[in-house]
């Protein structure tokens, strides 16, 4: 992984030229490409953790597995927001953690997160290093007293599946598989999780677990919050373990408050996953409507009354225009609004005639597969673009929220108002990619030109969305999690009973308030 | 509602010849029927609140929502648990409340919640008191203290159907409806919830959410707590406001703490529902199996790969064979294992024959609607029945669990290896009537001759259930909740650091205990 940017180096994008165009006539960008920092010159901060505790770390982990390199501490600073990669890029790493410490196993965890505790030292989880939401940006001062130090805890040792029982469809994985080596892990047993992120290529199932992920195809396999039967935590008070059976009256679900706790209450050490088999079809297509208004219309449709297919994303009228999804497809000049329904199963044919039908008696018009084949194409490809576009002196940022259908408009407009308020005239484009009977989710790509302080220029709009969407009554975040970023917004979300159930949890599972700290809970 | 068993009492079912037969042939129950004492013979404690916390409750709730009569407490006290109805059926009501209040809003609950907390006064969440897990009896004793005295909080006046949003499909309705009643109140919108477990008659919204329910047409229409999106609960400490979209990654989901915290963390005081249209179509019909094993493969068939009906349910040989199901519409002397599959919807012939085929393809041999129509009309009869049992001096109980498709043997054996053990030779049935993709639920009814104490020869077959629940692996329940019953062997299930997460926010939410204090909560 780029330690400036988003995945694997040799892969990098050029920016075409239409896009070259459009950053210069739309948005008046045209400075020359600024490149990263070289990563030799990164600024770190002194490492504060002294060689008795070092040395204790690699007492529990083993001595290869306590890292305190320039590089590993660089790689190890915060996620892959923009501001996180627009503070990289110019070579502030300030807030890296102290030392990596790469723990083998459940005692392991469990034994570091002990010593933290007893020394007061700030332990954040690491799985893909994929946040967007400032899930990994230490806060050293601490409550009252600063810690000791930080540890950022690499979970990617603990990248085994562990057990398939194919008669319940289940499979035990630890946490710090990434989803593609998984995907292969159960390919092997005729297997798949179907989950599909943007981050798919190097987000881990520890952090879709952490951060209730949501996936490209939730249409079909849904949320990994669904596919998580059982988990195993650690924390600093003692070893969680849920989930004897599918579903359970056995008291509140406390699955539900490890998923989402973004290693603020414990560390997933284990995950027993629904898994299903990897489908024999698989078919991508396109459709076109006239407008965003009557292509929700008709996803709300499939969601209601079915048949849903697997995937289901639509964009509005600019997203389309602008083609992140292949804008020649759609024939006549892009017009309206690009819906992709993909279809995976035993055999698709009759969901797909079943779809077909409710997508035409909507107002859509069949485009065949061959926006289908190029979003499939391009599918985890927008992260590689966005770094070309830093450079190129461009701000993009993603941003998602949710609400019921009824609300949908009203928060789509209060969203595309603040972006437009805070940024003068920016690019805003939207999609629909989940749904549920009872609402869908909403997600925006912003680019702009980029000021002197992008990353204040940035903090500014997101600040206005977020009061946008309380405005309108959506939740903070449908799929990327609170971080930092989000933690005043989601308090308000929350009210103050719900912080203080929280903060109750946290204080208990977690007395001295080493876990992540600053991140989710306000 | 019958004081001292269940439903109409207009309803009461005599036994049926083979049923008596069956008592005295196989159990030998040969004694005349005992009935229940009379109302006004039962026993109940002085009450222990003074004029002053009374006239404060009457000033919050309204004077004649203030209730100490005699029949009013006794209708109370307790549950619906066989437990129960023994006790009460011998003139024992000695844990009754001290009143009845009925508060008719959101408003006079939090009132209420904030005035019992300042006195000490115990409250008990009361929906169609129907728990059988002793959900509803009140400790007196306190942790420490004792409380000044108990109220059941009756939430029978609150049951309006609030608001409906057509577009999002989604309820807002109050906790004490009753299931038919709101049944009646969305089938005007032309929507229904689906949710009819036995209780259905009975039992309110507040107490589905409360205590987790799961009905008969689960597979179709989900569980309860799939169709909250959203809720509101008054605590101690505060209102909670909970569920702006169907789901988000706002931290962890706070819906699944309340929803199963059986009214010891708050009280729901409204419910945001998913709908869904009132089906065209509803077919139920009949499938027989040669073994449960076989039978129990094809609902995993149906459950993995589909298509799932909306009602699946298959009786073991013993349940086939007493035939609670209708014994001659299996032909043949009643051999074998009766499935029951229904199908609702628009439109459903082709979900019939999909799971037809998928039925038939394990060794199912259809046995028409006649077994299905018989199933419909006595789905919500058998507490009916109970009674009758009970006066003639049968204990009849259920109980039941779930775990993961690979388990479900062995858990099957070992339960009914701990019944048998427990009760000598008694009649153990077995149904699995909630299918998920990675395992089922099991519901267990026994019928034995009770003995000279009957209250405690259950306590002890339901301690030996519980040990055996735990050793083969299964949850202490599937939809009947925790209450008082389950307490101890729910401590076990979550571990020594789950027990401590609820504690702490029991604390917050409610930290001078009044909350159904004893239950839940270990």
């Amino acid at each position: 992984m780029l330690w400036s940017g988003w995945g694997d180096p040799a892969l990098a994008r050029e920016l075409p030229e239409p896009v070259r165009e459009l950053l210069r006539d739309l948005l008046g960008v045209r400075g020359p490409a600024v490149p990263a920092v070289p990563l030799e010159s990164v600024r770190l901060p002194e490492t504060a953790l002294d060689g008795r505790v070092l040395e204790s770390l690699a007492g529990i982990a083993g001595a290869g597995h306590v890292l305190t390199s320039h590089e590993a501490r660089v790689r190890h600073a915060r996620g892959k927001s923009t501001p996180d990669l627009l503070r990289m890029r110019a070579g502030d790493a300030l807030d890296a953690p102290d030392a990596v410490v790469l723990p083998g196993s459940h005692a392991e965890v469990a034994a570091l997160l002990e010593l933290c505790s007893r020394e007061r030292v700030a332990v954040v989880p690491f799985g893909g290093g994929t946040s967007v939401v400032g899930g990994l940006t230490p806060d050293r001062s601490g409550a009252g007293a600063a810690f000791a130090g930080v540890v950022a805890l690499d979970l990617s040792r603990m990248n085994r599946l562990v057990g398939f029982d194919a008669e319940s469809r289940v499979a035990e994985l630890e946490p710090g598989l990434r989803a593609p080596e998984a995907e292969r892990l159960l390919a092997a047993h005729g297997m798949t999780l179907g989950h599909f992120p943007q981050s798919f290529e190097y987000a881990t199932l520890g952090g879709f677990a952490a951060a209730r992920s949501s996936g490209q195809a939730s249409a079909g396999y849904g949320r990994f919050d669904d596919m998580v039967v059982g988990l195993t935590a650690a924390t600093p008070t003692g070893t969680l373990e849920l989930g004897r059976a599918p579903r359970s009256a056995a008291g509140p679900d406390l699955r539900h408050l490890l998923l989402g706790s973004e290693g603020a209450l414990g560390v997933i050490t284990s995950l027993r996953l629904r898994v299903r088999p990897v489908p024999a079809e698989k078919v991508y297509e396109g459709w076109r409507f006239p407008t965003f208004r009557e292509g929700a219309a008709a996803l709300r449709a499939l969601a209601q009354d079915g048949p849903l297919p697997t995937v289901l994303r639509l964009s509005d009228e600019t997203e389309t225009m602008v083609g992140l999804a292949r804008p020649d497809a759609l024939g006549g000049g892009g017009a309206g609004c690009l819906v992709i329904a993909g279809y995976e199963g035993a055999s698709v044919a009759a969901a797909r005639a079943g779809a077909g039908e409710v997508l035409a008696r909507h107002g859509g018009e069949p485009l065949g597969e061959d926006p289908g084949r190029a979003w499939e194409r391009g599918r985890f490809s927008a992260p590689y673009l966005r770094d070309s576009l830093l450079a190129a002196g461009a701000t993009v940022e993603t941003l998602e929220t949710a609400c019921f259908w009824s609300g949908l408009p009203r928060l789509y407009d209060a969203v595309r108002l603040a972006l437009l308020g805070a940024l003068g005239s920016p690019l805003v484009m939207c999609h629909v990619s989940h749904v549920y009977e009872t609402g869908a989710s909403l997600y925006f790509t912003v680019v702009t030109a980029q000021d002197g302080d992008p990353v204040e220029q940035w903090a500014k709009a997101k600040r206005a969305t977020l009061e946008a969407i309380a405005g309108a009554g959506g939740t903070v975040s449908h799929h990327h999690g609170v971080g930092r970023d989000h933690r005043e917004a989601y308090a308000q979300e929350l009210g103050p009973v719900g912080v203080e159930a929280l903060r109750a949890v946290k204080a208990r599972l977690d007395p001295r308030g080493v876990l992540n700290p600053g991140a989710l809970i306000p």
